[in-house]
């Protein structure tokens, strides 16, 4: 959309025509199909993570998300339950057939984060974190890479970039909402970036309404904004029991919540010709 | 969504449960409606203005948009047609039974521009021009008022408190796009306000993806958001020359994106739930 | 200090080398000057300003600020006393020899303010309200053009061109802060703008550290780092009564704050080489 | 200055009243010092970094910075010298008696950094990893923590909060420049930061003008209102010929630049009541 000479490559559109699409053993991302990750903000035991999975399962949820390394603006909240929640998060995603997404923090965790988790991801505070970023290029797992809470466009692309042009392809982008005046909200979630992303760049791009909007009854309606917009998927947090969650909890779904929420994502996703890789029973409205 | 005393009363749903409806004479906004205001930025001659109102009447569209006082940055740039403007917005549109969506600049300027609009705009640079707000609240004509660049949801919703409290009740919001570090679009384009104000407030909120994103390709996937965020209409450029536009071209659509555009959001609306007040033949996907 | 082609013109170093001097009858802004402009945020009746001019007389201040036309985030907010206010601002000024500088909010009160002040003040969020910069342009009175608080350094110098393209010629820049994510500043004084419009304009600019940070306690260290960062003067509130004043109280100074604070202002302006035009007698460290 | 909750509690006035002091071998940060660091962006060759090193060393000083590990938007951009980098940097501060601040970037690269710098930093793109962080809180020796490019006060502070509290109590704060909307420099330089940390933390504050305003001729002034507004200290990026800096260059001051800064720093931080730790000869202005 503008001329001048891009300082990104392998990540544009010019370079590779062809949308890129992510493999799993359960789903595919990108190729016209519309993911929904979902998942509560932190593991915390094993029975809420049994729980939360065997919820969403019922809806023949694919992607199971969960922070076991939780990066914390305060050193005295809750850090995550750490290779402990890793192992958790496999033993349920297993028994439930999900794959697991969940965050990497340091180039020290890679290797144990990658021999449990499906898909890696890097949150919005390491986004320009490039030593982490150069690890990740060298493993052969998915990274959903989300936007730094100041991170222009640009400098977005040029994150991935890092993974791409150290031999790792397999990038996923994230929209979570940028840092504005705004204090309605948690962060202002930049929709714009989605067509704008399809446009320039040949990855899948899916947005989490939970971090960008931080207010439980805007989930909804800008979920299906983002679908709307042309977002390949979804990412949101989802607890049994938000008012006890050790974080978050104001920003998660109640089960009921996401029970009707889940039948109008896919009615949405349809409507807009993205084949819904959950929840495919014949819809009604 | 928050507990704490909020600072605007007349303006909020604890004050008046009803959505509020603006009626004019050939359509309503809100009320279940989903209504579409489109026309140029500026009016630049009476060969202009009857070609896109001629254009724009082929869809049944009963709102025309176009400015004739201009607010521009550099007071070397072309500063609309003034009253000549008016005069011609007024005459274009009775012959196409259209209502006139103008801005009103300046309390000097309510009389004139009130004589010949059926909503009079206060745009983004006016939003917190007090004596303005105040002028407007004593004509007996619905207001279009756009948010401020910069405004958090509580200044805005305190400026159209202004409005109301002065006693002009028929005041439409527009999300319009804020200020951010973000240079990729003109302005980010904050979906969340829809449903937030929609929770907040019983006033009716449209879109702008125009000034929004400032981009001509990502107002097509913007308005299909905003619908789906629960908007109660768009207002959008459209020019039959956009490359030769005296303002704003490169965010104007031309007319067959525009003819494209007009049947996605009839569907689309109607998949959401909207009666749409244009396009209202048979709608084939 | 680009060498782009510049959208202004004559507010610009290239245009007009010299600086430009505003005159008053009792003092002169720029020129190597270093003015002080103080004052309460809203004259609230005949006592208080008599009693705060007073105070100021004694410190050989030479500029008075008041606000008599208020605008207010919120309709229900104290106003501002209107002309009263201005009738009152006018007295106590007269009685201790000082100049007035208050805000006009609206080009139908720029006759009424012109006649009692000798500053004319357009506040932050009339910057783009290019009515009244049309209007203001066409007296033969300074304008105090505040930065808007979401305005680039380019929009605001072309704010300023209205002003000089129209006629007017005596424009003095305000720095007071602009909108960002920090939240522990009402806002965030941008002190870099004052050499980059020294570098890039002929025009005088000031700084304005009680709106630029809200915080009492921060006007002193923000006010010296003005002074050294080149302004070419300040404007700052006091009040006879912070606890009780009307608006403002929390970021306006107490009498003996600032009477510690001129004294330090003076030995400071002197230090970087300007001459103050208050508290002239023999400086003390 | 509020009286809410502090989320955080070491780095606090409350938790210790007396200012921290940072002792190095050949000089100490705080306790009413002015610091002065200086160097290149980047150590780009051994010739480079002794002739800045010989430079700096005719005006006394004593801190010397320069990357070695530098963290770039682009991964198709220089990248530093790594390890050879600080080998270099040591040598060469070694032979003129100065100590070296370098950026770590990683948790891998702590104990390769500490083995050669005396001074850690963190940048602003890793203020919240935490894992560095916490790597970083068992080391015995300072570190420089400078604020995230959207971090507020509060989050800052707790980012040093996780320093301290792992065990290293020996933190330098540095304000650089927040991102907004304005462009016309590369992040406002947010000074206010200075006093409120004063007030609210006993740890030292400096301040880089380099990448808090990116415009070389707006580092001399925004260094002495630094020093106005209370800093601690500079940082700054000299090099022998920016025009063909590596990276940076059009915000290193070039040598004659610098030699006149340091006299007037040395001066300004004297008025100001700080002992200079550089450029102590008899100073004349």
């Amino acid at each position: 959309m503008d001329n001048k000479r891009k300082p990104y490559q392998l990540v544009s559109r010019e370079w590779k025509k062809e949308d890129t699409i992510i493999k799993l053993k359960n789903t595919t991302i990108g190729a016209g199909n519309f993911s929904l990750i979902a998942g509560p903000c932190a593991v915390e035991n094993e029975d809420q993570i049994f729980t939360i999975c065997e919820f969403l399962s019922k809806f023949d949820l694919k992607l199971l998300r969960g922070g076991a390394y939780k990066p914390r603006t305060s050193p005295y909240s809750f850090q995550g339950l750490k290779k402990e929640g890793l192992v958790l998060l496999r033993k349920a995603a297993d028994k439930y057939k999900m794959s697991v997404v969940t965050e990497v923090m340091d180039t020290n965790l890679v290797d144990e984060v990658a021999q449990y988790a499906d898909v890696l991801q890097v949150g919005t505070r390491n986004m320009q974190n490039y030593q982490l970023l150069r690890a990740l290029s060298k493993i052969d797992k998915p990274i959903l890479l989300k936007r730094g809470m100041s991170s222009t466009l640009e400098e977005w692309l040029l994150a991935a970039e890092y993974i791409l042009s150290g031999g790792n392809g397999q990038v996923i982008l994230c929209e979570r909402g940028i840092r504005t005046f705004e204090t309605a909200t948690r962060n202002t979630l930049d929709l714009s970036m989605v067509p704008l992303i399809k446009s320039l760049s040949h990855l899948p791009i899916i947005v989490d309404p939970s971090q960008g909007t931080g207010v439980r009854e805007l989930i909804e309606p800008m979920s299906l904004a983002a679908i709307a917009g042309g977002a390949d998927g979804l990412i949101m947090e989802v607890h049994n029991n938000p008012d006890q969650a050790l974080s978050d909890g104001g920003q998660s779904l109640y089960f009921d919540q996401f029970s009707a929420l889940v039948k109008k994502l896919a009615a949405t996703s349809e409507f807009f010709g993205k084949k819904t890789t959950f929840y495919t029973e014949s819809i009604t409205n």
